[in-house]
């Protein structure tokens, strides 16, 4: 596996549904074969670059512009990115799609119900709880792509399968050969 | 010539000392042998990430921080960083040094005479003449750095110089063979 040329896979979904561990495990896949390539995630970024951010709709937004341009930076460098945010809002991911070179977007389309189930990070039983407010499917809103390049199911295919629908687009895409 | 372990080269000095000049002609070498590294730039990144930013000390310490952590998530992905910003305070360096893996302090020491002769954005003299305020240098501090890994003089030393100067200094810490 070669890179013919960079670009960002920008997974979008709702919390729980899968694109951190997809992003990381497509990593792993590549770090394998020899390619570096970054990953920009959206809980790793709110430590460091976007920790001064909240989750009203304005920080939010600030969130994935800095993320957009870091990417942007990134693939105009040659280097591969995969970014997982939740991004819900079309404007965000329609201005990354503007702003990024060789922009993929990838829609983690799972379920509502099967992303409370996961709860991953105990998100949803905190908002239930009335802990937290502001969590995206809960109580604010996710914008579904309808338009993306890849559309992962994560409850019918298992991590392997999504990697190889992932692997096949960028091969027939000509971004990897 | 091969990366054995990522780094950051940190290019700090007075505005038009020479520090996005090396830079970019030292990211061309790297290019040249088939390596790809994120050049991150000052005048760049304000366009994009820090847009938002103006040149208070609030703000440059801000526009330095995500940078800083931008740095940290591309060399902890393996991949090689030269940044170039002015930098001014100490305390943004150490924070620099203490984040991002494999820290390389380059400090451009051209002298202000000689920074300000050259004047390359006209920045000097906009503030001569009273235009613009907080230029470093002329009316904002610079906190020379006392410990740097390399020194670069550009008035004695021309630009392959300087660029052999840090490839040595590379190959003898084993971040390149």
């Amino acid at each position: 596996m070669k890179i013919s040329k960079p670009f960002c896979l920008w997974f979008t979904g709702l919390p729980s549904s899968g694109k951190t561990t997809t992003a990381l495990a497509l990593k792993d896949k590549f770090t394998e074969s020899g390619i570096n390539i970054v990953h920009l995630d959206g809980d790793v970024v709110r430590k460091g670059l976007n920790s001064d951010l909240g989750l009203s709709k304005e920080d939010r937004e600030e969130n994935n512009r800095r993320v957009i341009h870091v990417s942007e930076i990134v693939v105009g460098s040659g280097i591969p990115v995969i970014s997982s945010f939740i991004s819900p809002y079309k404007s965000t991911r329609d201005f990354a799609k503007l702003t990024i070179p060789n922009y993929i977007e990838v829609f983690v389309n799972t379920p509502l119900k099967e992303c409370e189930r996961r709860d991953v990070k105990g998100l949803y039983a905190k908002a239930r709880a009335g802990e937290i407010k502001g969590l995206t499917g809960y109580d604010d809103p996710y914008e579904e792509p309808l338009a993306a390049d890849i559309i992962l199911d994560t409850v019918d295919h298992d991590l392997e399968e999504n990697m190889i629908q992932i692997i096949s687009f960028l091969r027939q895409q000509n971004f990897i050969n």
